[in-house]
């Protein structure tokens, strides 16, 4: 999908404009660019800099000379406006524009442009009138005006999240399993037991401790091995008080046989 | 909200980059900047030319030595991942950050610092550990490496959605002040102490406990008085470390003079 989804910028002046659209670009998995009238030497040291290894997508690009030539082939056409227009046009936000993506590319032959203007004066009205549709970053009402290749970060970002989201997001993290209920409960028997033992908890005036240290817990859904790490905890502290409360020499030599988890 | 959002660059090299994530800050609203040991002269005719009008916000950025002088004062610390690293640890895409924002800013007092790495090489595992979670920006696998300014440009376009959304419903659940980072290092570092007293923990074989531990207490999002209870514990348990290697006439009568919290 993303194979398909071409950035289009009109009339750039600063070379390193197109090596960080190219950068952005490439970060979010899409190849196609477009060069309408660059008013600058597309390839330059700088462009290299700063596309930091994407600088082939420039190598790629097509350049050419009118934006009718640069969109010919789309099937739809979204141009990034900065400012609300005299006559309002069909306006998305990025966020939009991504939803409507899969749809739009269902078709095998289908083909988005996604236009930029220029960094001082942005596309001209009939550039823009000759766009399907616009395409707004909400930002800041007092300082509105994107870099040319932020705004290309930001709306690229959206097209590889609805491409992902498309995907069935495989984007899911493997995780250890979570301790039971039952593991839980052990765990709690446990943990007041000690908490008795250090004279931190009296049963008979319980004041919610051991319901704040389960709520504490529950927060944070313990895993198993998270659990068997506590348990351990409590283990070794259970030991501490056999030894304060037996004779001196009984002591455990804390440093080298205290039980250790696993970790 | 968005005034409560902290952005933190650690180490950055290129003076580029602090000033184009000026400006994507500020297009997106957000204004307090903290520059952690940076590489370069934070402010110089690059920056200026990047943050294109929002070079107020380098020059009111606080500049700290470590990232503990940075964060200290919030409530959820947030690095930017761009590596899936050995002990996963709680992992947001940049739009479940936003999600979470209205929840974590309701209670004026807090404050999220986003924390971004060096350009070269991120985050060291000791910061990223430092983090209560950890944001990736979804990639190229190919190409996943963004430019430090187009990730801030990402992360806080997310910010400024999520504001922009709850704008519209104010209703915010009332909630216990979370504990602030600091409180959070004071108690790890209390942890660690208690560990090594009791047996359980050699820092010269670490085998990761602290790390999942961090981990495990960031899941639960500690609230102050949480932390207050979990810190009586530590106190009582290593009272009885002193009474084991004490005389035994002067171990403390754990049933009625321990140390209680407040619950």
């Amino acid at each position: 999908m993303l194979e398909r989804i071409r950035i289009v910028l009109v009339g750039t002046s600063h070379p390193g404009n197109i090596g960080g659209t190219a950068r952005a670009m490439h970060n979010m998995g899409l190849s196609d660019l477009a060069l309408v009238a660059p008013r600058c030497e597309p390839i330059s040291a700088e462009t290299v800099s700063r596309a930091s290894g994407a600088d082939t997508l420039v190598h790629q690009a097509r350049s050419v000379e009118s934006l009718e030539d640069a969109v010919g082939d789309c099937t739809l056409v979204v141009g990034a406006s900065a400012r609300s227009r005299t006559l309002p046009w069909p306006m998305l936000t990025p966020r939009q524009l991504g939803a409507r993506l899969p749809d739009e590319l269902a078709d095998t032959d289908s083909r988005i442009a996604l236009v930029f203007g220029r960094e001082d004066s942005g596309l001209t009205n009939a550039e823009m009138q000759r766009c399907h549709a616009h395409v707004h970053i909400p930002t800041n009402p007092d300082f509105s005006s994107l870099n040319l290749a932020a705004a290309v970060q930001v709306v690229t970002y959206e097209c590889r999240l609805a491409w992902l989201e498309g995907a069935g997001d495989a984007e899911a993290p493997a995780t250890e399993p979570l301790a039971s209920h039952q593991e839980l409960e052990h765990y709690f028997e446990h943990l007041e037991r000690t908490l008795v033992e250090i004279g931190f908890h009296d049963p008979a005036m319980p004041r919610q401790l051991m319901a704040r240290l389960r709520r504490y817990t529950f927060k944070a859904r313990p895993e198993r091995l998270e659990l068997n790490i506590l348990r351990g905890i409590l283990t070794a502290t259970q030991r501490q008080v056999a030894a304060a409360q037996a004779e001196p020499d009984a002591a455990p030599d804390s440093r080298h046989h205290g039980p250790r988890a696993d970790t």
